[in-house]
This record gives structure tokens, sequence and C-alpha cells, in this order.
């Protein structure tokens, strides 16, 4: 790909200042850009590393003013005007074939809709349907009677069990397991554990996208369910019976126990722990790592462990750091107090 | 599936009162259920939710005395009893075909019980042993010489080095890794690393249970090993030459690090992780998101990080809650101690 | 395998005393040995366990000077030499079949090393390049114009996407998935998210070693790169745009976040997080569940959460400790000091 930065700010629809014929033939960050590539500054974080980059042009905000070798061009919002020009230079994208591989296996009675592809050593078992535009990669395992909505994709190595539901436009990375039993086992006296039957299944709704090697199991009974347009990163762990409302964001290796509800638009940083049986309130922000022990109100932000407000979090830490200060001033009470002590006797 | 309230009263051998001829046609929680339905109270957490309820019935312990729009069925263990009639409820048990699918790959040599079923796309490598009743599922790898026993059922995926020793009524569900390497290395003067080699291999004793995308490492040498009864979580990562006993819980996510011993009947929560060498006693229960830097008397309940007895872990956040008020209390000393001394002077 | 205790001290090179013409018919660790095994004591924290190992033969340091029942030999480094007399006993190595199975599918347009082992199930799509004496275990998939080196070893059910880059001598264990799209979205005013596309790739250097069911992102454009030497422990997860260096050491279930960069020879313990966009410093080294809020500068050593330099982290953890001590203080300080109050009006 070519582009010139007249076309490129032309395609942005902005001013721009310096030698509109240069020649963009890539595109990078500014650390590793070289001649000809296109680069920008988003966060401030990295202004020092525009001094030093090999980018030929830049993206940057309304206001930057640093004088610097790159054509500067300005934008209202460099990370999505990126974005935008970005896409010509992208890798030219892989169209599956649309049909089922010869060497995947379908039952007789499966609904396919139109434009589905299914990949080579795909497993479909019986009375799997699934919706127009769907693409189901390589060696991934479908079980009996589960649905999939329309225009979803599934990489490589998916592995969903038997009846469970998935809306349209669901995108699940490599490796993902939908459906696996919940963890749930009588104890008697002596600590021997019996299987509970996990008789309950899981239903993802519309727009859902989930990363790779991402865990979530089936409810004892009724569904564990993850509302429309949540986003869950790697190796995520969602228990049974958990229901997740809408444009929720988990995290990495967040790990979530059973029967917790999560309201719309919450967000969970990675590694975040959630005990089992909590409600997380609507638009709640959890700090990464925290270990979450109490129900969480709406739109509350709490960290650490246990996780509490996260105002709150950052006094008792600076508490804590000031504990030498303390102590030091006890000292120093003691032996004032000893003179005073001294005189009086 | 169609159940009278006299017929559920029945098959749970306890009265009611109420419409004994109310047609129960499915099961669900107390906040999804929809009329036709039987729900359940077996945590006080959820008490509120029986007012609001649309189940026509639900069971409830003997001593319940809140009155409510649906017919309550009193009972010892309203969960036991619950699983009980969920029962008639499940979904039709799949049952894999017996045999070995024309699409697995089998050895020669390998040694096949009786209504054993291989899936499609499994590849079981030469020395192969599997016990009468085993089910593998689709894509399952079975590496040289390891032996499984009787009435063992693998989800798809399931990935199993050489050499491996499985027992008897194991489950172990998708995606989950037994037998990969010990993370070892020899490090020299510089910090550069050289692989040593993994030479032993993994036992897996009766009735134990794997989630989905588990990891357990083969031994250096000797074993790792997993006692009888087991039960573990999804995503939990097992290192080399792990020994863990009988009975013992491994909730998700949790890390256990090389040549650890845990005890028969030992429970760790969540997130747990566990430095290396260490011992957890018999019984030991470890709070969920421990960092276990010691090892751990038997009985004990240890949390935190670094983990310490239980009671003393949580005297201990008492008092780092309350050091602004023994902040206070120095100011305030510090004011009257001024005025004492400015009087004694 | 049987070796007389002579054979193994020669093969040694190092004097014993006793029977040496005593057979050795295995190896095993201090506890699980039977008679006729070697074994080995090179952690201190086991000494106790030679008074009570049956190993007919034990490897200990030359200063070791504990009478007991089995043969002594005394060795510079009773690990190195352990390891060198274990390959005597090793399980046969699987040599893997030279080729590509006829159950493997590979694009027309493959480039194919010399001495390559494709096994079943695999999937080779459009434009993937295998160099000399590389092998693919059963059911991996290689995404398109993925090119991988010399000599590398990936077990079952590796999964790596289109366009990505592995140099020689890699080995990735089981269900690792490489090149997954990063966690990356827009957010519109009420909190809906939007894909940003994920144009960049990964790049993986030369004896680089990953555990099972790890996962590693491709960069948003870029990208994602593990140097030199890096060896990766089960189940880590590292995000979008991370630059990791040479010789770096993850141990288990770490997470990473976008733009990381991790300078050569840092070794980061189990379950560590990591904030996006910081620098860990060349040669830092970072305790096992730290939670990194901030960069860390070369060679430090930093634990806890919030991570801060280990020293200060152990100091602020025996001063939280000591809180009660200091609550007394101050208590008996209210004390005396009232006295001297009332002893003044």
């Amino acid at each position: 790909m070519n582009l010139t930065i007249s076309q490129i700010a032309e395609e942005l629809g902005v001013p721009f200042t310096g030698d509109g014929g240069l020649s963009i033939t890539g595109i990078a960050g500014l650390r590793d850009a070289q001649e000809g590539d296109l680069s920008f500054l988003a966060n401030a974080r990295y202004a020092l590393d525009i001094t030093e980059t090999k980018a030929s042009a830049v993206l940057v905000g309304k206001e930057h003013d640093q004088p610097c070798k790159p054509v500067l061009i300005k934008v209202e919002d460099p990370d999505a005007a990126f974005a935008q020009i970005a896409l010509y230079f992208a890798p030219l994208p892989i169209t599956p074939d649309v049909g089922v591989h010869p060497k995947a296996i379908v039952s007789e009675d499966f609904e396919l809709g139109n434009r589905v592809s299914i990949g080579p050593y795909c497993v479909l078992e019986s009375g799997v349907k699934v919706g127009d535009g769907t693409v189901l990669s390589a060696g991934s395992y479908i079980g009996h009677n589960t649905h999939i909505g329309k225009n979803c994709f599934f990489y490589p190595h998916v592995s969903i069990r038997e009846n469970v539901e998935i809306g349209h436009r669901v995108i699940i990375h490599n490796g993902t397991v939908i459906g696996s039993d919940g963890f749930g086992y009588t104890v008697d006296k002596k600590g021997v554990r019996t299987k509970i039957p996990q008789l309950g299944s899981v239903k993802v709704e519309d727009d859902v996208e989930m990363g790779a090697n991402v865990t979530i199991d089936r409810a004892r009974f009724g569904k564990t369910s993850i509302g429309c347009g949540t986003k869950i990163d790697n190796l995520v762990q969602i228990a049974h019976n958990v229901v997740i409302g809408e444009h929720v964001v988990l995290c990495a290796q967040v790990g979530i126990s059973g029967s917790v509800t999560i309201g719309d638009y919450a967000i969970l940083g990675g590694q975040v722990g959630c005990a089992g049986h909590l409600e997380i309130g609507e638009g709640a922000m959890i700090g990464a790592q925290s270990g979450v022990t109490k129900s969480v109100a709406p739109k509350t932000f709490v960290s650490g462990y246990p996780a509490m407000e996260h105002a709150k979090a950052t006094r008792m830490h600076a508490h804590q750091m000031r504990i030498p200060i303390l102590k030091s001033k006890v000292k120093s009470l003691e032996k004032r107090l000893q003179e005073l002590e001294d005189k009086a006797n």
C-alpha cells in the first residue's frame, strides 16, 4: 500500500503542513517506525518518543505544538484517526471458504444457514443449528442441540458443550470452552465429595466477544448468562449460574465464582477474583487484582483485598506507609513524657 | 416433563399444603422462575426472592413460616430435594456411541476395554490402554503408553502426554492438559536457561474430576500425583512433582508451584498461589487469593498475603483500618504533652 | 536399565565409599525411592529424608557428613549429577514420524523443510512455512502465512493465528494460543464498545519455550514480541503490543497488560499482574502475586500490592504486624499523661 500525506489528510478531512507528496508505505508505533511509516501520538506518556521517531509522518492532537522532524497531521482524536488509516495498510483479510469442509463431521439433522463456513476437523453433534454467515474454524466442537446465531466467528479449537445458546455476531477466540460442568458437589461428613449433576446451560447474547482459553461453566439448573455486548479477555473463568449484564468488561484472568450477578457496564480489571453469590452493581469498577468479598454498589469504584471503595483503599494504603512516622512520634512522646515524669517526681 | 405437586411431595416423602393437583412443568431459580416452575430456597440470602418469585411451588426448609403465593413444600434439605426432583426435568442424557469412530486414529497395539467410546479426530498413540466403559470425546489426544482406567469420561479436546496413568471414573473437561513438561531449567551466570529434561510422569487416582483448561505438569522424575477423589476446578495450574492427597478441593485459577505437598481433605479457594516445596497439612483451608509462602499446619485456616492464620489476618486487617484513630490519638497526646511541658517550664 | 555404583561414580568422575557392585535399577526422590533406586539430596530442606529413604544410593554434596544407610556418592552439584545419571533411566524418547501425516491438511503452496513432522489432524493454512526438523504434533492449527523456524517442537493442540513469526528451536506445549486478537475497543458515551481491528502480529524469537494453555495476543499494529531464550510457564497471559526481552522468565499464571515492555533477564513470579504501558527494567525481579502499578527500575526486586521495593515491602509488613504493640504503647502513654495532668492540676 502507498498513500501520500495529502491523501491521508484528505481521508481524515484535516489540514497539514509539510510535504504533501511524501509517500507513506507503512504504519507503526513511534518507537518501531521506520522511514516511510505513519505513526501517532495519543498518550502523553509517549510524548518524548516523537522527538526520536524515524516515522515520516505522525498524527497528533490539535493542541500539539512541539516542533519535530516528521510531518505532523493534527486531528481531533489521533488514536481513532490512526485506526482509520491503518485499515489501508492492513493485511488482506482472510476469507474462509463457504460450505462444510469435507473433513468436518456434521449430523444429518443439523440446520445450516446461508454462507456458513465449517472448517476441517470440526465436529457438530446432532441437533446443532448454525445461523447465516457464521464461521466455525478448524477443529471446533459443537455439542448436541447447541444453537449458534448469525455472523458469528469462532476461531480454531473452540469447544462448546450441549444445549448452549449463542446469539448473533459473537466472536470466540481459540481454545475457549463454553458449557463445562459447574464445580458443584455434595460433601459427606468425612469430606468426600459427590458430583451434583449440572443440568442447566449457558446463554451468550449478541455481540459478545471472548478471548482465548476462556472457561464458562454451565448452570446447575437454569442458565449461566452473558449479556449483549459484553467483552471477555483471555483466560477468564466464569462459574456456574453467573449472570453477567450487558456491555460488561472482564479483563484477562478474572475469576467469577458461582451465582454472582454483574450489572450492565461494569468493568473488572485483570486478575480480579469475586466470591460467590455477590452482586456487582451496574457501572461498578473493580481495580485489577482486587478480591471482592462483598457486593458492590452501582457506579462504585472498589479496589484491594478485601475490596473497598478505591478512595478509602488509597487512603488506607497511605496510612500504612506512614506507620514508621507514627512510630517515631510515639517514641518521641515516650521520651518527652519520661522527662516530665522525672521532673514531676 | 410434567409432575403434580402431590407426585413431587410423594417422591420426597413429605407433606404439603395447597393444590396438590397443580402441574409443574419446569425447574428454575426463584428469580428466573415462571408459572409452572418448581423452585427452592436453600440460602437465607435469597429469602426476599420468595415473595416476588413467579414459581408455582417452592421447596423450603422445615422451619420456613413466611406466607407467600407459591405452594410451599417443606423438606429437611431444600437443596438436596431440589436436586432429586431436578433429575426428572433434566435434558435427556447424551449417550456416546460405543466403539472407535472411523475418523479416530488408534495404534495397532492399543488395548481397548469393553464398551469404550473413542470419538472422531481422537489420536491414541502406541501403547495406550483404555479401560471398560471409558469415553474419550472428539479431538482428544492420548500420548504413548498412557493408561486410562474404567468408566472415565473425557470431554472434547483433552490433551494427555505420554506415560501418564489415569485411574477409574476420572472426569476431565475440555481443553485440559496433563503431562506437559515441568518448568525446569539450569541457569548460567549470565542468566541464560537450559531445559532440564522432564523424565517423570503424572499419576491421577480414581474419582478425580478436573475442570476445563487445567494444566498439570509431569514430574522432573518420579510422578506428579493427584489423589483419589480430588476435585480440580477450571484453569488450575499444578507444577512438576506436586503431590496432592485424597479428596482435596482446588478452586478455579489456583496455582501450585513445584514439589508442593497437599494433605488429604485440604481446600484451596480460588486464585490461591502456593510457593514451591511447601507442605499444606491435611484438612487445611486456604482462603481465596491467598499467597502461601510458608507450610500450613493441618486443619489450619489461613488467608491473605503472606498467608497467616485467618483469625490473625482478620485482626490485623481491623488494626490497619483503625490506624487513622491511632493517629488522631497520637496527635491529641502531642498537644496535651506540649501543654504540660509549657506549664512545667 | 541397570548401572552399578562403580559405573555411576565413574560416569560422574568422583570417588565413592561402599559396595561398588551394588546394582541401581531406577531413580527417585528420597521419599519415593525404593531399594535399587538412586536418589539425591540437593536442598537442605530435605536433609532429614536421607535418614529414612529406602534408596540404595544417594548423590550428596561434597560437604555432606551425615552417616546413613544408603551408599553416598559425593559430588560438586548433586542436582546436576542426578540429572546426568537420570538420562540413563529415562523412558525411550518418542521420535515422531517424519513427513506429513495423511490425515493432516496442508495447502499446496506451503514450504516444508527437511525432516519435518506434521501430525494427524493438523491444519496448515495457505502460505505457511515450516523449517527443517520441526515437529507439529497432532491437532495443531497454523494460520495463513505464519512462518516457523527450524527444529521447533509443538505439542498437540497448539493454535497459531495468521502472519505470526516463530524462530528456531521454539518449544510450545499443548493448548497454547498465539496471535489471538488484542483486547481493544473504542467506547461510546453510553459505554458500548466497538472492536478495534487488531492488524498487527506476534514475533517469537529463537529458543523460547512456552507452557500449556498460554495465550499471547497479536498487536493492534506492529508486533507483540517475545525475545530469544525467554521461558513462559503454563496459563500465562500476554496482551497486545507487549515487548518481552531476552532470557526473561514468566512463571505460571502471570498476566501482562497491553504495551508493557520487559527488559532482558527479568524474572516474574507466579500470578504476577502488570498494568498497561509500564516498563520492567532489565534484570528486575517481581515477587509472586505482585500487582505492578508503576514501572520497575532495572535490577530491582519488587513485591506486594501495589508492588514496591521488596526490602521496603518486608519492612512495611513488619510494621503492620506491630500495630498492636504501637497501640498498647499509645494506651500506656495516655494513662501516664493523664496521671501527670491530674498531678499538675
